[in-house]
């Protein structure tokens, strides 16, 4: 595949190692791979790569380097998390809150946790995707142990009032442990853990450039959760197995490779906004993602009469490759968009643009032209 | 750090990654980013990375390739493994077997069980660190769901009797499900999935010359068991979380670059054969692996009067590399030479060598060299 000549517009579901990501992936493999746990000089150095990682991430989301547990991918981090916090507090009380719309790996998570015995309350979103701070702190009481709420949706966009839940648990005299999902913010919406109150986040690389196959999770310092990857106590009890040193490095590589978040976010809504009144003006999409709360990193459209799949292979022939829904949900329907009511033709025919700094308005400009083009051609085909 | 002029007898901690592994991990990263569960073109290519390496390793442990599935560590497969077994089989009785010298992934996995109920026996190793067919064949009923035992012990290099365990639960009448941790045997030991008797397999990439950050567990074509890590519904919904192709692609690297096993295992043994000579010559060490049922590429001894940390020191400040146990349980009192009754005089001393295809005989003769120099410099300083 000529990959110089692609238009990639799937970048929540991954995007290409950035070269800092590559670089530094290659220097662990070839010059520093001794194992992290090994007493001597080399697994030193192994481990002071780590730390690095630890001290750059944490700069990041102003939390200390202690505070952040390495991790196989976002989904495993949220598996800890959530595992982890209900299993440590269930003594103070049985309900755990979340959203309809969050990612698989929360809503097996908590599945599995419902079928313990644990009382689960899927918060229902509005038409937006979007769970206000009213329903939060409604849902929220003194025998919540655990409440997960994920940043910014995958599939819409959407962003959530995350800030607004340790108001609702202290309010409440609740014992909860606040945690977020933050795989689609991380490195693209300012990230401080303190205000946004919580005390476990998770989050991936190769969401930001990074390498597939490592995430971090958060755990505020102090906080007891139970472990659930068990083993030789690597990553302070909370993750055990060898630490992937070179995906680690990676990691930090992507993240040093950052541009400034607010500045980035500016770009990306003129883009975003860009993409928005073409398609608008093409006549041939509806918008499902938000106006307001939205990540300028995605936009969800319907091309009404299309099904989605039909479209994707149409544009993916031409070098263009988008979602439909989330990978991670291959060809299912979109569990959120059904939450959010979207009636079943919007819903078989929408397509999730998800951009990265690296994408311009040339390619939005060619996007709409093979979209206009495959509307043609597939309708003459179905005649 | 001249890696060129290093003697590392620490393969059994970790690995330097072959070359092959560096440049399939390369090529993913650079032409080959995309989402394997991505519908479109980079993800149907990014899954065909997956299926060759499927089809690679199942060419060698003699499984179907669907029968692989792709996990973060070797410690995540034993935990998937070990996890999901019980909790499928736990309808059908409540006792899980294994042996008391197993890597903590297994142990401290099989301790978790244990706090939710199930009665776990942990098989005594004799001096060798053995669990004879006897003791496993004794142990098996018909209430026995799991039966976990290592293929080769980490510490002492021992062979266990694993191809025993299917006779025992055939013959009992046992609905347990077999499961062999291979991590230090896979690559180094011929692996026949039917005729070891076993229903799930962990090995990782790390202890072959792959990378840091993937492993694999095989389970028997239709056997069910319980999901772990809960998500997406990648690896057919036994390890969600997006794949990490590139290590994944690394893993077949090292595995394609493996020599023949049996020539291999006859080279190996020359070389522990050489260097247990040497030792037992030199009259500074005791052989704590045992004679028969070694894998010799681990050589383990004890360097009687001298601490493993100040000889581990010494070495390291000569740039060799050795273990004292294992590095998963740093700095810890090793169980397994606890459990095969060595005294603690000759645990605190303990050095584990572990060794690759690419050590030889020089490198043995100069840690031997080495060595005595340690002794008689620290006994002056010690004086």
């Amino acid at each position: 595949m000529d990959l110089d000549n692609i238009i990639y517009f799937d970048n929540s579901s991954t995007t290409k190692p950035c070269e800092t990501a590559v670089k530094y992936i290659n220097k662990q493999l070839s010059e520093n791979w001794g194992n992290p746990s090994s007493l001597h000089t080399m697994g030193i150095y192994a481990e002071e790569e780590l730390t690095k990682t630890r001290n750059c991430i944490s700069g990041v989301i102003s939390s200390r380097p202690d505070e952040i547990y390495f991790c196989g991918s976002g989904t495993e981090a949220n598996n800890i998390a959530i595992m982890g916090a209900a299993l440590a507090n269930k003594r103070r009380g049985n309900k755990i809150i979340t959203s309809a719309v969050e990612h698989h790996s929360v809503l097996e998570t908590v599945d599995a946790l419902e079928k313990q015995g644990f009382e689960v309350v899927k918060l229902k979103p509005d038409k937006n995707g979007r769970i206000n701070e009213e329903q939060i702190y409604n849902a929220v009481d003194d025998k919540t142990i655990l409440v997960s709420l994920m940043l910014v949706n995958n599939e819409l966009g959407t962003i959530m009032p995350v800030e607004s839940i340790k108001r609702a648990v202290i309010d409440k005299n609740s014992p909860a442990i606040i945690h977020c999902d933050s795989v689609q913010a991380f490195g693209k919406l300012p990230i401080n853990v303190q205000k946004l109150g919580v005390d476990l986040l998770s989050a991936s690389a190769h969401k930001i450039h990074g390498p597939k196959g490592v995430g971090f999770l958060y755990k505020k310092k102090n906080l007891h959760i139970e472990t659930y990857i068990h083993g030789g106590g690597q990553e302070h009890g909370l993750r055990s197995g060898t630490e992937s040193v070179p995906l680690i490095s990676g990691l930090r590589g992507a993240v040093e490779e950052l541009p400034n978040t607010a500045l980035q976010l500016e770009k990306q809504l003129d883009l975003w906004n860009y993409a928005y009144n073409k398609l608008i003006d093409s006549g041939l999409a509806s918008i499902n993602s938000p106006i307001e709360h939205c990540l300028p990193y995605i936009l969800n459209i319907s091309v009404n009469g299309y099904r989605s799949e039909t479209l994707l292979h149409f544009l993916d022939s031409k070098g263009i490759f988008v979602s439909s829904g989330s990978a991670c949900a291959k060809g299912q329907k979109s569990h959120v968009m059904t939450e959010c009511g979207f009636d079943n033709k919007r819903i078989d025919s929408a397509l999730r643009l998800s951009f990265c700094r690296y994408n311009n308005k040339k390619e939005i400009e060619r996007f709409c032209d093979v979209l206009k083009e495959a509307c043609t051609t597939l309708r003459k085909a179905q005649k």
